[in-house]
């Protein structure tokens, strides 16, 4: 229980604890107690390419938001953030200055191992945080691949960051980044191309501003430099209160809530099925046959299933 | 019956229509009858960061292989590959000219909205493959995210390609790569830095060699020149031939075959769960319950796992 309470009130060493605790086991006790306590903070996610200076961002914003008497949490996701230990030791260094600041918890997330995958372990650490008491959950991801997409389910906002010198790579990752994204930063803002580049986002935008009627601000900052920085923490409370206004925050949090059952429940079943079948001998079996072309996965999967899923309700 | 005939007599159009009955359908009766044809195609993943010049390698790769009287069924689910449209004008349509080959087929996969997600459609559309009579299937994926990862355990040799004007960015997703190279290409071998990076690679690969006794070679190649070619299609046939000599062919397909069953089995539960519940009004008043903190996911998802799932055997 003292676990619980110093989490509550949020104690770092409790924070910590209680994140390893849900990032290591599949008990979901902890999380179960926590629940009712969350809700309250607002999720912001940061995601783009690499290079594009997610982490410097991040710092910014979290300094910007310190002065505003904000709690924030940070969750790095992304392998090549300073956060997370993946990039120089100069940012290390720094980022390691902001952690020691009593109203930040920054956590950086790797583990691949658990059922639920590196998703559903952020999305755990994100609950803890905002039990914790966080005004503002910062969850960095590199902008590819479907983990980055779950994770970005999880966000009340999502800010997709580019940069001007983008190559071929990231002209491939923009479009998957459009999609999720509710503000647009062009960072390293001081550099060539970049007016091209807030000239094509703009095009690309406006279709779903149509649709939306949230006008998808396009930001340029210089996060070295924290120029733009300001703008942007307005934008991301601009968002957060167009959310509130049109009634959407509560109707995106529930369809995410559902979504969060619905994950659960395949994780159990999962969890279910492998302490069923994975050490059988009838299933080695089985896989024999598959593999000499006498049966077909299909037909196993199929049967296995009709013996582990009572009939439809 | 016709389509079934066709394509296992190699018909293009059979093989297109059945990967896209395969795509956006989540019958398995079409994959079910083909798959006792399948199991003769060697399956070779070709992965690396954007950039790295896949697609000049698995065009290169293709062209070698069609010396050899072999037939070539190539997947591209690199977003950035020229195969998938994804680049210049001009590489698409060098590659064009190669899809016009009798004994080459190839297919870019897209789509995310099926059930099973990339991962699937992509093992899917290689089964198609496989019963059609290719003997070699190549696929070229962007080397990072977990579809990526998904995707490497349907091949039966994996060959990582990085360049040596590497930035932070594959700096950082290396040690992911190298997890799952059974080959190692440095392309573009004529570049600065070229040397250093084989040597960084050596010194990380030897721990995996002592372990499964298979030398993970590092080959060099400039496949816009067509250099390093043939070693590198060599290499891909000594481990194939190395992992049949050591059973781990087998071994591996059949762990493959096993994994694979689970898979479906999740995939039918999942459907099985949406059909039940995603509509339901009982969930809806739930979520709203769990929304107001009265309720939490976690006892949610128990309570239905409880009532959808038999007790275990």
């Amino acid at each position: 229980m003292s676990i619980l309470k110093s989490l509550l009130a949020g104690d770092k060493r409790a924070i910590a604890q209680t994140i390893s605790m849900v990032e290591n086991d599949i008990d979901t006790a902890i999380l179960e107690r926590i629940f009712r306590h969350t809700g309250r903070a607002y999720h912001v996610g940061i995601t783009g390419p690499p290079g594009a200076g997610k982490s410097t961002l991040v710092n910014a914003i979290s300094k910007r938001l310190l002065k505003k008497n904000k709690k924030i949490g940070i969750i790095a996701v992304d392998p090549t953030s300073p956060f997370s230990g993946g990039a120089l030791l100069g940012d290390r260094v720094r980022m390691t200055d902001l952690a020691l600041h009593e109203n930040i918890f920054i956590r950086s997330m790797a583990s691949r191992g658990s059922l639920g995958g590196l998703a559903q372990a952020t999305k755990d650490a994100a609950l803890v945080l905002d039990a914790a008491g966080m005004d503002y959950i910062l969850i960095e991801t590199i902008g590819v691949g479907q983990v980055e997409l779950d994770i970005a389910e999880v966000c009340d906002t999502t800010v997709v960051v580019l940069v001007p010198e983008s190559g071929d790579s990231i002209q491939a990752m923009k479009a998957g980044l459009l999609e999720i994204a509710d503000i647009m930063v062009v960072n390293k803002g001081d550099r060539e191309g970049c007016e091209r580049l807030v000239t094509e986002l703009k095009f690309a935008l406006e279709m779903r501003e149509q649709k939306s009627g949230w006008p998808y601000p396009i930001m340029k900052t210089t996060a070295t430099k924290d120029e733009g920085i300001e703008e942007l923490v307005s934008a991301v409370e601009s968002h957060a209160g167009h959310l509130v206004k049109t009634g959407s925050l509560e109707k995106e949090r529930k369809s995410k809530l559902l979504l969060r059952v619905h994950e659960l429940i395949e994780q159990k079943i999962r969890l279910h099925l492998r302490e069923s079948f994975i050490r059988e001998n009838e299933l080695v079996k089985l896989v024999d046959r598959i593999y000499k072309r006498q049966l077909s996965p299909y037909r196993v999967a199929e049967r296995i299933t009709k013996e582990l899923v009572r009939s439809s309700r």
